[in-house]
């Protein structure tokens, strides 16, 4: 048996949701579970807001299994307050208010995250907004900073504008000096995307983004494409780059496959590279946990940063949310809220 | 009129190679030309020897014109004696042997290098080896430590094992720490390779490429491919390379496009890129010349690192030189000789 060091009484059981076999949104269903116990280098947070997230979708319709060793429970980011710590691990953060990007389970009362993925929450920001940050910042601080190379002044195209994601970069690109121009799929969105901070925002289904992006570059390019599309994007993504740019695909909605230009990629020195966020070593996400601690969170503290809420919904109704994210129709993010 | 600083006295005509209309070989003429007068920052060189390259040959086919501003005349590479400076340009080089990366000309008896792309020749070094340095120096070193971030202990998989491009990786990799995976068209070429420093050779005819990475690194796959095919070489590099693998294309002889697993490059952080050197920028090129010249350069002057030279040619027989070059029967690099 573990030794736990907790301050309250933890109970032996909660509620959470889960599915038995995928499918559509109505197979989340809540039920009770155990509450898990932590082990070394590990936290029992007692939930009070899980982020919802396109992955807990592709993953309960069956497409995106959680890695050897996650659990199944859907939920890969929370906030809560740490009730308990495993062994051999420091408990001074016992009792305190934190967010955390988790390997999922994060759709319940109680979720394992480990410490140095965890991030203080400042005062001043609900539990529900600090659930709201993890997965997002976490994936595009990575792949626009890190894995782009973003310098300070230039411009990066993001599909998706008013997505989760989208949200977030345009309003971490507009903090660390990016231009950010985004597609959007009504003028609405696009409103909206101009509202949260975007330089400029394309209506792709009325507008072709290549001609759009040209006219807007004075025919130039931008640096930076953060992909979530793939597919038939590729090329079209290509086509909007500068020479020197670089293509960030970080889903493929589109498409698995493209058809490019090799000849291209080395005449206009372009980079096309991706990732995905949750099977990445701890610690490698203990290491972005720090570097965004030092320099996104004061960001978070000041509440120059705070994450675009969509809609949130009481855990039973996961399902719901499941189905909204689904439909498209929101801007910003969805969270989950555990009384 | 420029004024010129020269020891000594520098003909208005010269001997040099050019072509009226691309087409094969044949169409490289000797002839009488006016000697180029440098500029600012230009050095005037006697050239005693001009490295042939793969792009002098698709220039002289029509496919690859020079950029405006390069000379006609084919030649990317030189080595020679620094015979006069142009206007307001420190003097002290002249009468130097210097080899140069330049803008083209390299085919005749005198040719322009700037002066920050130049590389003294240490004592012992003949011209020709040289001027068989800095094409492909330049070019590997960029692609792959500056564009592939190859670390020590990586391994790199090189197509063209021993064509220049293909030795020089081999033999920059084994001082560099790589261990270097070439493939070759014959068994000869293998050998070949294995001679020159490349830890394996694949015979690309009678095996298959993908297979034998994947066999010779445990399955794991290569860090770095640095690919002259493109085509639909680029989703077999890209089953070769391991998690977080980059290839860098530097030509297309097998086809400029290519269907691509996006997937792939997202799930497993792969990098596509590549580059060509002769559209740089001038700043690009001084700074790579400054860095080969810090990092490599020590190794030339104590004959660690010495170009493998298959044929020389006099200046006259630039067809020859090319037709051999088309005829891929070659190891290593060709020169031409200026008497």
């Amino acid at each position: 048996m573990s030794v736990l060091t907790a301050v309250t009484v933890i109970p032996s059981v909660m509620q959470a949701i889960d599915y038995a076999e995928p499918g559509g949104p109505e197979v989340l269903v809540a039920g009770e579970m155990p509450v898990p116990v932590p082990g070394q280098g590990e936290l029992l947070v007692r939930v009070a807001a899980a982020g919802v997230n396109r992955p807990d979708v592709i993953q309960r319709q069956g497409f995106y299994p959680p890695p050897p060793g996650a659990p199944h429970i859907p939920g890969l980011e929370i906030a809560g307050t740490v009730v308990a710590v495993g062994p051999h691990t420091d408990d001074a953060m016992i009792g305190q208010p934190v967010c955390a990007l988790v390997a999922g389970g994060g759709y319940a009362q109680y979720c394992i995250a480990r410490t140095d993925h965890c991030l203080t929450i400042p005062s001043g920001i609900s539990m529900a907004q600090a659930a709201a940050l993890p997965e997002t910042l976490f994936t595009v601080w990575h792949n626009l900073f890190q894995r782009a190379y973003a310098r300070d002044g230039e411009t990066v195209l993001v599909h998706g504008g008013t997505s989760g994601i989208g949200s977030m970069a345009i309003m971490l690109g507009k903090l660390f000096d990016l231009k950010v121009i985004v597609t959007c799929g009504s003028d609405d969105k696009c409103e909206a995307a101009l509202k949260i901070g975007a330089a400029h925002a394309i209506n792709y289904k009325t507008h072709d983004f290549v001609e759009e992006v040209k006219k807007l570059t004075g025919g130039k390019g931008v640096e930076i494409v953060l992909d979530m599309v793939g597919g038939s994007y590729l090329p079209r993504n290509m086509a909007c780059l500068a020479d020197d740019g670089r293509n960030v695909t970080i889903a493929v909605q589109g498409g698995m496959t493209a058809d490019i230009s090799v000849l291209e990629i080395m005449r206009r020195r372009l980079t096309l590279t991706g990732s995905t966020l949750r099977p990445r070593s701890n610690s490698f996400k203990a290491l972005l946990a720090d570097e965004i601690s030092r320099e996104v969170w004061p960001l978070v503290a000041t509440g120059e940063l705070a994450p675009i809420i969509h809609s949130r919904y009481p855990l039973a109704h996961a399902a719901r949310a499941h189905a909204q994210m689904e439909s498209g129709d929101l801007i910003g993010k969805i969270v989950l809220e555990i009384g």
